[in-house]
């Protein structure tokens, strides 16, 4: 039921009583989570939550780009291990990372959230005050939405933003001599999953490293800058490992790329899990969820990238190739093909 | 992980074979549903599937109108009962009732889906079949996706369409006076629920009344064409039934219904469901899944209702009134509140 009927419904006189429940939660949810509501009166979205559809109108000046993404409790997220503040969170940052990807800037967004009864008060509230923190740092606003009753939480994001027409950055520009490039470092939210996973996340000393798993932060404005500056000739989010999304990137682009681990930006492992054999390197390539951008750069770009302002560093680490390969070059100068293992679904 | 990623790995010399089969379902997904992938050079779709989100060029000249709708297991429809041809035809046909509830033309939709392994062959095929048949009969691309693994089938449909600026019909423009319409017959989808439900679907006698249930058509060039020539003052589709919705749309109008029963328009229900309780009225008020249109004329405009085409006939249940409430004028000129005893995830 979209979420708007139901405020709708809260407000009026001829309300049955039947869904008084759900009319406070998703009057508290949008309330919480910033909305364009019926009536709001901005011109770019004549009509936001409260009807069947959002009506939005179009300049005619920009592209729109348009993505949607599932975060799926016991697939994308763990119930009782998962603070619902990250889980609302994270499924709207991740969601708008494809946009980043792009260089747009996210505008709206719409949420298809299904959840048991159990969830509807405590959960729901904390989850909304997550979601509402990204929206506000990504400054994406509600504009519509549906909500079902599941036994395990559901959440379907689609986020919708704008670019200069032209200006959308995809990943089949990438040629042979273009350098490399990552921006942040890679690995942080794989090894704060990997705590997860090994039940060691109450750990005092280990939360720290929790907090790109649970709240990762998207470059935005990195994203929008490069698009802007028309610098790379390919760009895509890193969200199911560099390994994975590298091959994608080549894959789209009709070109390989050679890589040097040491130039690779890596996080610093606590010792506790080095011992269990967890490396920086193997985070780096192979960790998910990290929603860095993995751009290639013309040479003749080069100094406009150094030109560019940005609060989040971006790093070289190697460079495309015309043979249709990934080949890995270690800091002994050792060479070997690098095998995609990144996230994969259905690998499981 | 988004289709066109996998569709372009696929392709791709660099496909490390890990994921050769999500390789070939999708393919198969995308082979199947009508869509818009990188590069087909149509000028409203810059690109589509195939990266990591859609890029839309809007003309500045139409609103855009957009919605988006879960279809659950175990919520919307039943493994193992419900065909997967009818769930990939359902699923897509009652997002885009949204959209002709608002009279737009639909243009685009994004399909996130995630589902279990053993479903990714015959299951998948089938499924795709359904959805592709409501598509051309719909006349939607799909122009992205997302597809996860999950233990029961999980479908999120966004639906995209174009308006001309300023014709979008809400439900908020209802009046005191104006007529009360509705399209089609009221109760057919629930009566095909029902059959279900007693687990009287293999009856011969029956399959016919199921039809509804499982492929709802949505009365999209009516829409159109009310919105068009402008002639209600409000409009919605009937999901989630008569009495439910037509609350909805009061609400929303500040107004309130005065509704005639002998002018409803019902099913015919055959004998053995008239033995266990199941009346044509009570369907027609509270059965949801017709996704027929509910719109209000004022007197002035009925002329030029009448004057339009439509293979769908419509029908005047009742009106409008000052005051707040809904009342039901039985065919013994008994006149009662009407409750709303529609779909509603969480009553039960």
């Amino acid at each position: 039921m979209p979420l708007g009927e139901i405020i709708q419904r809260a407000m009026s006189p001829i309300s049955t009583g039947l869904m008084d429940r759900e009319n406070m939660l998703i009057k508290r949810l949008t309330r919480i989570v910033p909305s364009i509501r019926e009536g709001h009166g901005q011109l770019a979205v004549p009509l936001g939550t409260g009807d069947d559809a959002a009506v939005l109108r179009p300049s005619g000046k920009t592209d729109w780009v348009l993505s949607c993404d599932s975060f799926l409790e016991g697939v994308h997220f763990i119930d009782g291990v998962h603070p619902p503040e990250s889980v609302g969170y994270k499924s709207l940052a991740r969601a708008v990372s494809d946009l980043a990807a792009m260089g747009a800037q996210p505008r709206y967004f719409l949420l298809a959230l299904a959840l048991p009864s159990a969830k509807t008060r405590g959960w729901l509230d904390q989850f909304a005050r997550g979601m509402a923190r990204a929206a506000r740092e990504l400054q994406v606003r509600l504009v519509g939405g549906d909500i079902s009753k599941t036994q395990r939480v559901t959440i379907g994001i689609t986020v919708l933003g704008e670019i200069a027409r032209g200006n959308a950055l995809t990943r089949a520009g990438g040629r042979a001599g273009d350098l490399l490039y990552v921006s942040g470092k890679l690995g942080a939210a794989q090894l704060g999953l990997e705590i997860v996973l090994r039940g060691l996340s109450r750990r005092r000393s280990l939360k720290k490293y929790l907090h790109p798993h649970l709240y990762p932060r998207i470059p935005l404005e990195l994203g929008e800058s490069l698009a802007h500056h028309k610098i790379p000739s390919a760009m895509m989010d890193i969200s199911d490992g560099l390994s994975t999304d590298l091959a994608r990137l080549c894959a789209a682009s009709g070109a390989g790329a050679r890589l040097r681990a040491a130039q690779i930006p890596t996080v610093r492992v606590p010792a506790l899990l080095e011992r269990k054999g967890v490396t920086p390197l193997e985070l780096a390539l192979h960790g998910g969820d990290d929603y860095g951008l993995l751009f290639t750069v013309p040479r003749k770009s080069l100094s406009r990238l150094r030109r560019i302002p940005s609060a989040i560093p971006v790093t070289c680490i190697g460079k495309m190739t015309r043979e249709q390969k990934i080949v890995l070059v270690r800091a002994d100068g050792r060479a070997s093909p690098l095998v995609s293992k990144g996230w994969n679904p259905f690998s499981r």
